[in-house]
């Protein structure tokens, strides 16, 4: 083994993260220095220009070819912070086969091709941190990849689309349509110009995947997670759940029983009296169930330059010591994806019910609903009728018992047909067992 | 570096931990082993037959001298979970100057001798880890060693005492006397025959200790910590505390500021819509402020047999990694102990107070009170004095803004040698910048 006489990072992109990570490491770099006994040193920055403006000072270090880093025989970690599938997936991978190791906070490439990245890495003994890709400020990977590395993490409960919580946090709070209130949040640059991703679930749904695979030890693929967003949340959802004693929150759910597994983001309503309820705004939780440990919980900071750069400064001291130690091998979680275990489809499902139907006011509708669900062995648990018509039909909430998804929907999409229903019956699911 | 054909563990001690311990390893070490690629064994366990009855398939690991493990040249991990400071320690010193790693979740030995036997280690090139001795089953010195490597801590709130966060959670809840509260408690198992250590707030200071030099990394003795018990808090002090909005709970407190930083453990008044005062029982719960990552809370089981068994595991699954890879380096952060700080000793601390009076009912009292403490330039928030004689005198209760400690408790001695006042002043502190 080599001894290192330095180590020198390269960054790629320069955005909001990585000039707040160059301002934390820029802070810490004599320090870490003396602790390590060698320099540690930022060598090069690629960036295009289109990220934040960079300082007079280390105009020097930038490179407008990222091959530059890459190529560069003397950079040991390649700190990607671009974002996107590509070009910062070839980037990676090429940076991992020139020898480099990888800190990435790249949610999206991680979710579609993190197995590649985790096997290219293992061959080429190089390694990769990406505490910051899920959870931003909050170390929830490594509570799970290192502090419940002895237990069996059995559920999974997160919020972790900012975006998302703030908009139904708004609507719960202050009232509103999503809309309006979608509007006021990229006005505030609480969602972006283009919100889809952070409110159709696919960002959740990327941090799922990450998150599923450590804490399951599973190969787990985007077409493996039940996907929906919160776009057709309306207020008299909200406050219909309110009267029932829930908050309409957008979870992601990871849960493992008898080695099937459910990974799932969706709106779902949960009791108004638990800790993730009370989560609002631009923070994000977890609740983590483990065998031993029991319920976890940890909240903090989702997103954002200071906290997500804390993250990846993280990583680096992780890193860094591991190449000072002359350290070749792959995490111990990383090691453990091995296995394939089966994902419950939406078939699958069992969970309670939240029905909102809009019926057109005539007597006997609610005796036809009832029956379509009793002819379907779907319990009700409880109803509400009241209040005038909304567009012309009244709604009917019903809440179920356990049910099976797919019964469930076949019962919906009967009453559906129903000529005395107006419109097509809103489905949410509910989740009890929230502390 | 030699080549480890197979690792093997030694256990001191056989309680609930160690029985919780044997059980999850027992259950994990085919796949250990299959990760590792070598074989990771319990090889001996002392026990001198106090602790949990020994099954019979493994009473042939017991041995009856301590020495058979601590001598013992096969053996590379001994993991220590008798508690106590002796004969502990030297069983924890003379293992690490044999050359082996340490486990230990004793946090009382750790906060009186921690810095000793890191030395040894670090002298020893031995790893140590920790993780039970602070909360339990909750990953909290991970967050801090790892994940806010990078960041600074700037304060840490922490409920780190289960017996008296369930005593204090009790009264508040149920109402209640202190000593019948905690009559119950012992009934229940909740607090132990002599509870001493958990209510004067000793525990929680060991607690302190370890997780103050992690956070800081600066050393830090107990003497440096300011500690306080609830066994005065009665009733009335929680009731007054309700209508003014705060819960009463005993905190463990860090903070660091301009390189100075506090200590303490007291019972203090926190606001009731705070996350931490919704904490209750035996749950610990740790809100960690850091300058990039922002706030931090993270709460869960912070004793009992398989949450303090999670995290031994979780350390042995980190120690087993580093001999495989023949790493020789001190954790990062332990290196990074090197300073004392300032610790701000209880003449400086500046905060606000509860000050609950005993007054005999005569006119002009309230004047003779505000008047000390308007001369001592104590400024008052909030003012109560309501309600009949409780046992002769009528409690005044008074809120000041933020003072020095000196000063006010200058101010309550003047007080308290009233003729007019018939008991020594509760003083209790009060912390608003909770989230």
């Amino acid at each position: 083994m080599d001894i290192k006489r330095e180590i020198n990072i390269g960054l790629l992109g320069f955005g909001t993260v990585a000039s707040s990570f160059y301002h934390i490491f820029s802070e810490q770099k004599k320090e870490l220095g003396s602790i390590f006994s060698i320099p540690i040193n930022i060598k090069k920055i690629f960036t295009r220009g289109s990220g934040h403006p960079v300082p007079e000072n280390i105009k020097k270090l930038t490179v407008k070819n990222a091959g530059d880093i890459l190529e560069d025989g003397s950079i040991d970690i390649v700190i990607e912070l671009i974002g996107g599938i590509q070009p910062a997936g070839d980037f990676i991978i090429k940076a991992v086969s020139n020898g480099k190791s990888i800190i990435t906070a790249n949610k999206a490439l991680l979710a579609e091709h993190g197995e590649e990245i985790f096997k290219k890495c293992t061959e080429k003994k190089a390694h990769i941190g990406f505490e910051a890709a899920v959870g931003g400020g909050i170390p929830i990977l490594r509570a799970i990849k290192n502090g419940l590395a002895g237990d069996k993490v059995k559920s999974v409960y997160s919020i972790i689309n900012g975006t998302s919580n703030f908009i139904l946090s708004k609507m719960t709070n202050e009232g509103g349509k999503f809309g309006d209130v979608l509007k006021k949040a990229q006005e505030r640059g609480y969602a972006e110009a283009d919100p889809s991703l952070d409110i159709n679930g696919t960002d959740s749904a990327h941090k799922i995947a990450i998150l599923g695979r450590l804490a399951f030890s599973t190969s787990l693929s985007m077409a493996d997670i039940i996907i929906e967003g919160i776009e057709n949340i309306t207020q008299l959802d909200i406050s219909f759940a309110k009267e029932l004693g829930y908050t309409v929150k957008l979870l992601g759910i990871l849960k493992n029983e008898d080695s099937k597994i459910e990974a799932r983001v969706h709106p779902t309503l949960i009791p108004s009296s638990s800790l993730l309820s009370k989560i609002d705004g631009v923070f994000n939780a977890f609740l983590v169930n483990a065998k031993f440990a029991g319920p976890l919980s940890i909240t903090g900071y989702g997103a954002g330059g200071n906290p997500t750069a804390s993250a990846v400064m993280g990583d680096v001291i992780e890193i860094v010591s591991r190449l000072v130690n002359g350290d070749i091998h792959q995490d111990f979680i990383i090691s453990k994806i091995k296995n394939k275990l089966n994902v419950k489809s939406k078939k699958e499902i069992i969970s309670r019910y939240y029905l909102r139907f809009s019926a057109i006011d005539r007597p006997g509708v609610l005796s036809k609903i009832s029956g379509i669900l009793g002819e379907n062995f779907i319990s009700i648990s409880s109803m509400i009728q009241k209040g005038r018509k909304v567009e012309g039909s009244v709604p009917i909430v019903i809440t179920t018992h356990e049910a099976n998804e797919e019964e469930l929907l076949k019962s919906v999409r009967e009453c559906d047909g129903l000529d005395v229903i107006s419109a097509k019956t809103t489905v949410l699911r509910i989740e009890d067992n929230i502390s």
